[in-house]
Order: C-alpha cells, then sequence, then structure tokens
C-alpha cells in the first residue's frame, strides 16, 4: 500500500505524436501518468465525427490512449484503424467510431474515454483538457483570424496568438485535481500552437498550474514547425508559453544536443525540419534552468525524441528536485 | 484442475435471436458453451460490410458474443451500438466495424472472432460455422430458386429445402473438435432454414455430429415463422432437419405447453405468432424421446424461451444422460 501511495504523479500537457512519443516511454516506469490532452482539433475523422455527433474531436485522445495502453498489440492496432475502402467509413478510425458510440451512450465524452481506458487497459490516465466541443482561433502577425486547428498552420504566417470559444469551458475535476497532486508538471513536445498553447487557454487549467509548486518542465521541440513555430528560436517558444499563461512559469526546460540534420534519411533538402536554435542567452533570462542532452533519435526517417532517455531524464530529475 | 477436466460441454448450433436468449441461460451455468453460428445472412449491415471486406456476416456471431460476453454493460452497449444519424454511418453497428476491422488485419475472421472473445470476456467459445462468405439459397415448393438468406422468408412459400454455395465450405478445426467432444450437442430453438440448417449444411460439421454418441437434443420454436415454417407442426420442423442431414439423428426434442396466445399483450390478432402444433403422434415416429414442458414467457410483448428454465432443463438432461 505504501509504496503505491508513494508513486510518484507527473501530468503532461499536449497532444500529437510529441505527447504519444513521450508517454510510450514514460509508462515503462513505475509512476502514476497523466495526460491532458487537447480537444481543439477539426481534422481529418475527427471533423466529421464532430459535426454529426456533437463531441471534442478523439483523434489526438485517441493516439495518446493507444500509446499508454497495455494489450495485445492486435486491440492496439484494431483501436488506431482506418476504414480506407468502404463507401461513408472512408477516413473513419474504429477507435474515434468507439469513443463516438460511447459518448453518445453515455451522453460524456470524459466517462468515453475512461471507458476506453479500461478495455485498453491503458497505464495512467488520459483526460481531454475540455468536455466539450472547443475552438481554436489564431491572431496572426497582420491581423488575420484563422479559425479551426487544422487551418491555423496552412497559412504560413506568424502567429500572434491563439485563444479558445467558448472562453469559459467547462474542466473535469479531475484534471484540476491531478495538477494539485502532480510532482512534475510536463509541457510538450508537440505542436506548439495547436497542441500545448489549447491546454493552459482553459482558464481553469491555468490558474491550478500557476499556483502549484511542483516544478514545470519544458520539453523543447527538436525542430521549427512550418505554419506554426518557424525560425523560432527556443526562447521564442518558451516566450509563447509564458505570453499565453499571462506570466513565467518553466522551471527548467529540456533541449537536445544531438545533431540529427546530418542523420536524415536524404541530408539537408529543402523543406528539411530545421533544429530550434539554441539562444542561450535570451532562454537563460527566461527560465532558471536550461538543460541540454542528447536525446534525438531518427525513427523511419523522422526525427522524434528518444522516448526512453527523456523520460529517464524527467524521473531522474524528478527525483533530485523532490530531495531539495 | 479436475474440477474444470470435468466440466460438461454443451455445443449449440444456429443463430438469432432463438440462440442468444438460449446462451444468456445457460451461461450461469458452470459448463464449457460453444456456440457454432449460421453465417449465411445477407442483411443489414452485414450485406454493405460483407461487400466491402469480403468477410462472412457478423451479424449472428456479433450477437452471441454480446450474450455470452460478461463485461460491464457499457461495453456490450458499444459492441451493439448501431449509428443512426451520421452520413455513410448509417445502419452500421460498432461490433460489425470492430469485426471488419480486427478480419482486415488479421486476414481471418475467425481469429477476429477469437480476439473479439478476449475482449469481451465471452464466457464459452463462438465460432462460425464457416470462415468464409457462403451463400444460402432455397428451393421452394413450386420450384423457385431463392439466393440470399435475408431473401428467403420473403416469398411466403413453402421451403422444399436449402442449400450453400460453395458446396465445399472450409469449416474450423475447433469446431470438428468441440463436436466431438461434447456432451451434448443441441440444436434450436431458432429459425428453422436460415440459422439451423444452414450450420448442418456445412458438411464436416454434419458429418461429425452425426459420428457422435453424445445426445442430440432439438428445442422446437415456439411458434411458426412466416416465410419458413408457416403451419408447420413439430414433426414436420423435426423432418427438415432429418431431410437435410440426410439422416435421423436427434434423441430427443422439447416443446413448449405453457399457453402464451391469450398472455400475448394484444390478444389474438390478425398476424399474431401460432404456437407450433404438436403432433405427438407424428413426432414420436421419428424422436424417442419427446418432452412437454412449461418455458414460454412474454418479454417485451414478443414470445420467447424462457432461457433459465430451458437451460435448467439442459443441463439436469445431460446429467441423467451421463449417468445411463
Amino acid at each position: 500500500m505504501n509504496a503505491i501511495h508513494k508513486q510518484k504523479k507527473v501530468i503532461i500537457f499536449g497532444g500529437g505524436t510529441g505527447l504519444s512519443t513521450l508517454v510510450r516511454g514514460l509508462k515503462k516506469f513505475p509512476i502514476d501518468i497523466t495526460a491532458v490532452v487537447t480537444v481543439a482539433d477539426d481534422g481529418g475523422s475527427s471533423g466529421k465525427l464532430l459535426d454529426e455527433y456533437d463531441i471534442p474531436p478523439p483523434g489526438d485522445v485517441r493516439n495518446v490512449m493507444a500509446a499508454l495502453s497495455d494489450v495485445e498489440p492486435l486491440i492496439e492496432k484494431m483501436f488506431q484503424y482506418r476504414f480506407q475502402s468502404s463507401k461513408g467509413l472512408e477516413g473513419h478510425s474504429l477507435g474515434n467510431l468507439m469513443l463516438a458510440a460511447l459518448t453518445n451512450i453515455t451522453g460524456d465524452f470524459a466517462r468515453a474515454v475512461e471507458q476506453m481506458s479500461h478495455i485498453l487497459n491503458i497505464q495512467g490516465k488520459v483526460l481531454p483538457a475540455a468536455n466539450e466541443r472547443i475552438t481554436l482561433h489564431a491572431e496572426l502577425e497582420d491581423g488575420t483570424i484563422v479559425t479551426g486547428e487544422s487551418k491555423i498552420p496552412v497559412y504560413g504566417r506568424k502567429i500572434r496568438r491563439v485563444y479558445l470559444t467558448p472562453e469559459e469551458v467547462r474542466t473535469l475535476p479531475e484534471t484540476v485535481e491531478a495538477i494539485r497532486q502532480a510532482d512534475l508538471i510536463v509541457f510538450g513536445p508537440g505542436s506548439l500552437y495547436t497542441s500545448i498553447l489549447p491546454t493552459i487557454l482553459v482558464q481553469e487549467i491555468r490558474q491550478t498550474v500557476l499556483s502549484t509548486s511542483a516544478k514545470k518542465v519544458y520539453i523543447c521541440n527538436l525542430t521549427t514547425q512550418a505554419g506554426e513555430t518557424l525560425e523560432y528560436t527556443a526562447s521564442e517558444h518558451v516566450q509563447a508559453l509564458y505570453d499565453h499563461a499571462g506570466e513565467a512559469f518553466i522551471d527548467t526546460v529540456l533541449l537536445n544536443t544531438a545533431d540529427f540534420t546530418s542523420l536524415l534519411a536524404h541530408g539537408a533538402y529543402e523543406g528539411a525540419p530545421l533544429p530550434v536554435e539554441h539562444d542561450l542567452e535570451a532562454l537563460k533570462k527566461l527560465v532558471p534552468d536550461v538543460v541540454q542532452k542528447d536525446i534525438a533519435v531518427i525513427i523511419d526517417g523522422y526525427i522524434r525524441h528518444q522516448s526512453e532517455k527523456v523520460a529517464a531524464w524527467l524521473i531522474d530529475y524528478m527525483e533530485k528536485s523532490n530531495k531539495e
């Protein structure tokens, strides 16, 4: 009993491949993981289901659940299966359909995620950042307003800020509680404007994060991202976090030192992802603790965080912080 | 270990509501249940999936799995959930989509059913009678040939015989093994021509059933069925079984004695289901042992077998038979 009660609690905010990759590493450690996933999304199958079933877009939630699941690989494959040929079914992923059905039966998306988590034997907890449909908007540097998560990166112009409608979004009590009890709070990696920021734009999440004494880590993206963070330095990523939270709140930023540009399949090519520049001087003014580590790896031609290394560092960091 | 090895084995052949109802009763007893489900079906969502995914129709398999499942009611509801409003998804049941996805991933319908059985925590085993697409045809008494399970009852004419194409259907080795090891073999209740007979039309199933020494019980339908068994007496049901199996093989037939006609919500009305007539004299010439019991009940205005009573009788019958 004692060992269970003492299990350290990590809460991670984000969405997309970054979050999924990280939790695959973290679930190998004996810690209590909560992933709070952005639901301001409007692409692909999610979009269609959104319109017809009036539920938050399940895409990112589905991917993180798959990453945290501990079932036979076939069950995970089924959950992630995407119908190809069928009239009408085209493009739908089965996991999204399962979540849509459960939401329709229970009348509650968060409860659907909870039930689905049982089926997938989730090692941890996945919570949608909001339990209702929210829309993400971006104000670009020229003042243009773009509505819809998938449309935001298309413009290729610098983003001034993102915001949600409705402004007052219902938060799950479990999310607030998980933030309060967390021993470590992690942001990223992931799309800054469309995955990370939408979570802290939820008022109650933002307020609770800012009020806790737990250490807050930002895992900076490895590369800049077209339409979101093109030419952003590391400090500019952090500055965007602060601008949207309303104050400085990150204790430690984790940067990658591995030179992956030479490792990419085709070397430096037109449109190849570029590493985020480490403008250490500016960064140190924003964040008390800047950590640089060799944590990048090439997987199937894509540059990714080496999830086990990042996870091991986070565990180590959490243990040291708690001794202070 | 010993107790488990001694658990009695019951194998049931059929499909539709009859089979689902019976196994819901049987699963409450400590016995080993195998349900062999007809897959010659072409209606509703099954039909659509059939055409696009080239799998046997999962409808009946899905219902029996739900009946044998031991999971939270919500999971069963999800499995049985039918999409209503969505473009393209309309009429699809989620369970069918899950089976289609698993079949597509594994390349094998029987393996998909097996995996789905794990998810649903099936108390027993569900085996499709065939592991490929088979088509059911009927020759009516006027010589007309009708193709497709759902089309057969539509004609409303007497059926001379049903048959499958292809004639040589692959059988699952597990089904043959389950028949060989069964302590009791049960046919029905269920649609005679479209649920029961298609199972014994599979050559290897028929041959194995006829070669075993286990007792064979036929649970006669409570009512005649439009387009299939209108005006059929009990002995005519049994005669159809014998005609399709090629020989007499039923040891015991179970008939209902409860007078349910007065119990039906609206009493005797035009089109009300009519009880199967017990022509005992003819029946006793076909079956050594004719049992009559009060086993009918009205559920939501429909006449059904009282599953626990039928199950209890089957268990009792099996125990007595094995002492002989």
